[in-house]
């Protein structure tokens, strides 16, 4: 059988939605990279009959694995470690060595910060260090300890204990992943296979039109794990496979490729802004943004090596500033108005000048909640993509949502027009929920 | 008894880590806003044996209310419904108003997309039809129902069926609680009060001492329910109570108050973004930045009515831009190089010059992960904040961990800048992990 796996993240300001969890997505990914199914998510508050409860139904479930987040920190509320021990039927034992570590660790930090309460830290110190006899020690990249703690009668799930702050978790991860008590929980995993398909310009409910046409044409998809999800604009398809069922998922891509393929953008798990990344190989790119205020050049500046073609940004988001820094002509501000096409254009002409730059990115639009009119109603938001040679994509859309959903939304529309520019489809029509012009916008 | 709460996420798209859950925390905080304390978040796939053993496990740990979001949508893996339905006991009926109300909301759609399967769109909208038997309907805001079904046989959860996009979900919430089921399910429900305390510039084991001096002094820590936490950058420490608790709350607070007068913000929920926002009315801002890449003039202009005070912000990424979009001078560039505290406040004199604005920020760092040197590595990041009455508040920092907690960082970092110079206390010496030039920020 399968081994599924159960993720119990801990903490009461997660649960209570002080802070968002991050762990949860991110284990589940890995622990599906070598085979193991994850059968549930749960958040718990740091109440150690809730984590016990949890743990119990995880059992109960017949869960292989059970990785937790959180609650190895050096206050009171941090439990984990105990409970884990008594859920796993292993008395606690100080280990020495490990305390010895813990305290290397500190020892910056207590020099770094003068005053601190030196007994508190070391109680502190001994308390992460109390540990289940029988556990693997995880080395700690912050303070805490992880921990790989097999099920004490020799039945029942093995529990991989990490800490709560993602930089420390992650690599962690890896060291558990790597343990024996890791490798004999998770055996007999089958190794998946992901594709992932992904869409922009199109509804979800023709992707799922898509779905029922292929089950029609007789293809497979009973081997295949097949998931849809709109992501940040974008319609995404993952599907997971085990080795044997490739060619149902080669049949099943082609099926979509010859049905969408004036949508379908990536087909090996790139993003767009991967793809952005390495068209822009040798060229430079320059935004002047209005509604977006910074969000297109900090996500075209997100992922590393950036510099060698990101030449800036400007945040124009007073009429002033779009004529004094960006160019724009303010008797074309005055005669079709701020959000405009023809702004929009003169705005990316003035970020290719500005900047020097081979591709210029120009948005403005109406991100809301007020400032809207009947005309110019809040989620219309107007773009363009100029070349330095004098090519242009420009439309103009209304966009879904509240503030936030309509300025991020806004840098994926950017995006997949820089992405056009830069393959030379500048000439092709625009196919999707959009008009060219703010009037063809309105009418939808 | 106080009545407890589960909060089920579904969706095998959320499980595997494709879309992160917005959900859970959300419903969470609602619930506490009723008096509903929540025991559990747990996410499962579109499975119907995972999502009736989770339903299950919290009718088994006492719940009385289970909030459900997703797979609520027309595809074949949407099974929420019909899977409450039949863990309430109650048969599941086509409920014809319902019918026809989602056929008005998909009307302009199909007006939309020509083209479209209307058998295929007919079917789905019967489908989402088709609810339990005595439910409470909730009026779609997409074009999914929510309901609310009480236990068919008088106990056991009342479970409340949202959908799954936040956007819509959020007002169905609203809706939900409204109903008498669910007023009927989450009777007994005390009137929490919560007090929210935020700190900048501290380490979390501070807070620690902190509370451990607290309680050895007295104070009635045990009416409490305390939880602190790392929340970009800042600790905030949030305190749940019920009403007769008020003095032990305000004692609390005014203990932390004592002993963290330079260091605590707000304590009235305020966030430094909120704060920084109110104290620049009648006054501008604006922003030249290089390895925040755009996230300072974004995260200004975050919230709704920004306008009023952004004056508009540059993303000077390259040198050149420094020089010629800033005016930076390219000589002090070649002598102390572009990462340094002068050139953050010529940035942040620039940005009041370029934009006329009253109050200017500069931001110049190595974000990583590569780009670093010995002298100058990777977090080391420089921060000024300007007046256009020539005052200024600079310092260097070494922050801590990856590409993106550095650029984020960075921004909380220059908003508690920017809030001390509004406030008038460009003089006070800078309390915190960070020194006041490079070279004291490097030898931490």
């Amino acid at each position: 059988m399968k081994p599924r796996a159960g993720i119990l993240i801990t903490g009461t300001e997660v649960l209570t939605g002080i802070i968002a969890d991050r762990n949860g997505p991110w284990l589940s990914e890995r622990l599906r990279d070598v085979g193991v199914d994850v059968a549930v998510i749960e958040i718990v508050g740091d109440r150690p009959d809730d984590l016990l409860l949890a743990l119990s139904h995880m059992r109960d479930d017949g869960l292989a694995v059970i990785v937790t987040s959180g609650g190895l920190g050096p206050t009171a509320d941090d439990l984990t470690a105990e409970i884990v021990g008594h859920f796993s039927g292993r008395e606690m034992m100080l280990d020495d060595r490990l305390e010895q570590r813990i305290g290397e660790i500190l020892a910056p930090m207590v020099r770094r910060w003068p005053g601190l309460d030196l007994d508190a830290i070391k109680a502190s110190n001994r308390k992460q260090a109390v540990i289940p006899e029988g556990a693997t020690v995880l080395d700690p990249v912050g303070t805490a300890p992880g921990l790989v703690v097999p099920p004490g009668s020799g039945s029942g799930p093995t529990v991989v204990v990490l800490p709560g702050p993602p930089r420390e978790l992650q690599p962690m991860w890896e060291l558990a992943a790597a343990t024996e008590a890791f490798k004999t929980a998770s055996a007999g995993a089958p190794s998946y296979r992901r594709g992932i398909m992904r869409l922009f310009g199109i509804p979800e409910s023709e992707i799922a039109n898509t779905l029922r046409a292929a089950e029609e044409d007789g293809l497979a998809l009973s081997e295949l794990e097949i998931t849809t999800c709109l992501r940040r604009g974008e319609i995404e398809i993952s599907t997971m496979f085990e080795p044997p069922a490739a060619p149902a998922y080669d049949a099943f891509a082609a099926f979509v490729r010859a049905r969408h393929s004036d949508t379908l953008f990536s087909e090996d798990g790139s993003t767009v802004d991967e793809q952005v990344a390495s068209l822009l190989a040798g060229k430079t790119i320059a935004v002047a943004e209005s509604c977006t205020g910074g969000l297109m050049s900090a996500r075209l500046t997100d992922r590393a090596g950036s510099s060698a073609f990101f030449a800036g940004g400007i945040v124009a988001y007073s009429n002033e500033a779009k004529v004094s820094l960006v160019g724009v002509d303010p008797a074309l501000i005055e005669r079709v108005g701020a959000v405009s096409t023809e702004v929009a254009e003169a705005l990316a002409d003035g970020a290719v000048q500005r900047f020097h730059a081979d591709v210029g990115v120009g948005i403005t639009g109406i991100a809301g909640p007020d400032g809207g009119t009947e005309e110019k109603p809040v989620g219309l938001v107007c773009f363009s993509v100029a070349s330095a040679a004098g090519e242009h994509i420009t439309r103009a859309l209304r966009l879904p949502g509240g503030r936030a959903d309509v300025r991020d939304r806004s840098t994926t529309v950017a995006m997949h027009m820089v992405r056009r520019l830069l393959r030379g489809q500048a000439g092709q029509p625009v196919r999707g929920p959009g008009g060219d012009t703010v009037a063809e916008a309105l009418k939808r």
